[in-house]
């Protein structure tokens, strides 16, 4: 038996006035997740807890049964796992931007001119050593990189010193506790954002970029930092070979990080013009291999950030329509849900419950036969916590131990 | 956005006969509420936990999101800084009754008749010193004052000492663990009983009464013993600026130590007479100034606690007809529940759940149409707790900070 987990990020919503009230994922045409539902158990999930607003990562992390109030290292790691750099434990992890500034350290642009490729840059900077510590740089997409601290004696306790603004001067790093620490892990960090600046500057790239009248991608801005630690990894905890398939460097940390294969797809891209159909087929014909599935699909949460509610109901149609192979599977579990709500109104997360459906044939379907925030409010699953979704599935496919005899 | 939270106190009942096995709530006609129910999210909750049966002050601390395990402070506390007086940290608080005793210290009458104004006797005991201990006292409704305790070496660990009964020797306190802080609480707090006495039955407005044939207020029964100690304010805790509409002294303590700002309403009476119309249109008014208004209205419970549905069900029929501007407002959320329930079978709290509406623009409302026990466990609130109510109404009003990113 196999399970195909399909979440949806950002899928939950409130009421859309043109809609009728309706939510996009109500108004949009579903037939074949609402045939899921039929054929299934629903009800709501609150990924994190009931009134808690996640984050993504957080939210990901609950899903799979890890309690983010333990697990969560913070946003740095899970990115550069997720743009498949070496990650080990004690790791201090960044995400970065490749950025542009001035002689006098004036941020002008935030992302050099959003340059396509930061894998030149990235390469000019990994391996960089100060007072002990190495510097490991790996390019993500467009402007984005990871950044990684390896050596002892490091804190990730931080001051968040990206401004978010163009006009104002890079900030240095402090420390924000009184660890002696997090103290020489600022200092040696600044040192590193000197030493990058000076040598991106003397890049031939970013002369060539200069006399081309582009942005000189010369300045690395910083943040997110969190430490690795080891975690259980997904097969120690539920004795299950799981494969990944996402397009969005997060979801694909996330994965990596709790030692499921991350599987490349083509089309894949973590955006809403990513190729659904292929995911799902791959995920099917990952399902003889592997038996758990994980399939991430992020453009309702692009949409809902966008707060365009016509463009997450469409996306919404591509996932259905996508998902109709999902109905002929047989000794397997199809569960879809999202990772949080991202209502058009807020154009961005909120705490409101995201739906579930669990289907396959030994499933006590309910008399739900709607894929929707109100309809899944009503099923038998009641109002489960993202920690309950795990132990239901493994109960499910037969594989969970008893407590007790 | 604003918030309106109005706290119908002991709404919730259990099945009456005479209303064909329906509640005061249900048998009611409430055709505001309803709507409001209509366009809101509906559910039941559990102020303190399943099962629980919570007094109105430990309730309101967990609607509030004050675990009351670690926040209730006894009921001292609260009453004393219901009646207005000023409170610090460390006071030891009770609450008190003028009372009659005889010359052998029996208790005759324990509201020395239901004595309309405590405020003379007040004043003749407030400022006392003793040990070094300085006793405040100032006077509530009716019979009912407030006495502090102040100094160093205090503790609330005391002996409940009111038998409750008339014709009974007035006891002294005694120290309920074995601290050197609690003795000397009990020590002091029983000389200055003593003296109290002495003091009362010297006043001439006592003699007055003696001579009319009244009974002396020529002791106090105390009860309620709790140390106070400072609590993260609401704002602190919700960024919110919160205003109070309550009648009866308790609430509007708790309203006090949470920070909030108590307003006074003109016929807000805290009893079944008071004018719910002035309060609701009190706070609609407040919702110019504030982004959190609480509303408490008392007289449900105590038709619960007289075991009267008639006069339950007529009492909730004028709150829901003063509900009426509430239908009207905009950007604002509209949250109506109880603190508990209180059957008129029982004339007592019960630790049944009790109805939670959440009406406002962006909520995901259900197919419930009105508002009562058995109707709002339908809803796609599903079953909360007290402690999830603030959370929730952060969130729709878009407050929530991210957990994680």
């Amino acid at each position: 038996m196999k399970t195909f987990l399909i979440i949806c990020d950002g899928l939950g919503d409130r009421p859309i006035a043109q809609f009728d009230s309706q939510t996009p994922l109500e108004a949009a045409y579903t037939p074949n997740l609402d045939k899921l539902a039929e054929g299934g158990v629903t009800g709501v999930m609150h990924t994190v807890d009931i009134g808690v607003r996640p984050g993504s990562d957080t939210a990901h992390l609950a899903l799979f049964g890890y309690d983010p109030n333990v697990y969560y290292p913070g946003r740095g790691p899970l990115e550069v796992a997720g743009i498949g750099m070496e990650i080990k434990p004690g790791d201090i992890c960044f995400r970065a931007n490749m950025a542009t500034v001035d002689d006098d350290m004036i941020v002008k642009d935030r992302r050099a001119g959003r340059i396509g490729d930061a894998s030149p840059f990235a390469e000019k900077l990994n391996g960089i050593k100060i007072d002990g510590v190495e510097f490991l740089a790996g390019a993500g997409t467009g402007h984005r990189l990871g950044l990684i601290m390896r050596g002892p004696g490091l804190s990730p306790q931080l001051t968040d010193v990206d401004s978010k603004k163009v006009g104002v001067k890079a900030r240095k790093f402090e420390s924000a506790d009184k660890s002696r620490e997090a103290k020489f892990t600022a200092e040696v960090l600044n040192k590193f954002l000197e030493q990058a600046h000076l040598k991106l500057n003397k890049m031939e790239l970013n002369r060539e970029r200069v006399s081309q009248g582009k942005l000189p991608a010369n300045y690395l801005l910083v943040r997110g930092a969190g430490i690795f630690r080891e975690v259980p990894s997904f097969y120690d905890k539920y004795g299950l070979k799981a494969a990944c398939v996402a397009g969005g460097g997060l979801y694909k940390g996330i994965a990596g990080i709790l030692g499921m294969d991350v599987v490349a797809v083509e089309g894949a891209t973590g955006k809403p013009d990513t190729d659904i159909k292929a995911k799902i087929n791959k995920a099917i014909e990952l399902g003889k291999e592997y038996n758990f599935v994980f399939v991430h699909i992020k453009g309702a949460d692009t949409m809902g950030e966008d707060g365009d509610p016509e463009g997450k109901k469409k996306f919404i149609e591509k996932i259905d329509e996508a998902m109709a192979p999902m109905l002929n599977l047989t000794d397997s579990l199809v569960v879809v849900t999202a990772d949080h709500s991202t209502p058009c109104v807020l154009k961005n997360h909120s705490a409101d419950d995201v739906p579930v459906l669990i289907s396959g044939e030994s499933v006590r379907h309910d008399d739900v036969k709607q894929f929707g925030e109100r309809p899944c409010a009503k099923g038998r699953l009641g109002h489960i916590r993202g920690s309950h979704l795990m132990p239901i599935i493994i109960d499910l496919m037969g594989l969970a131990k008893m407590f007790g005899a």
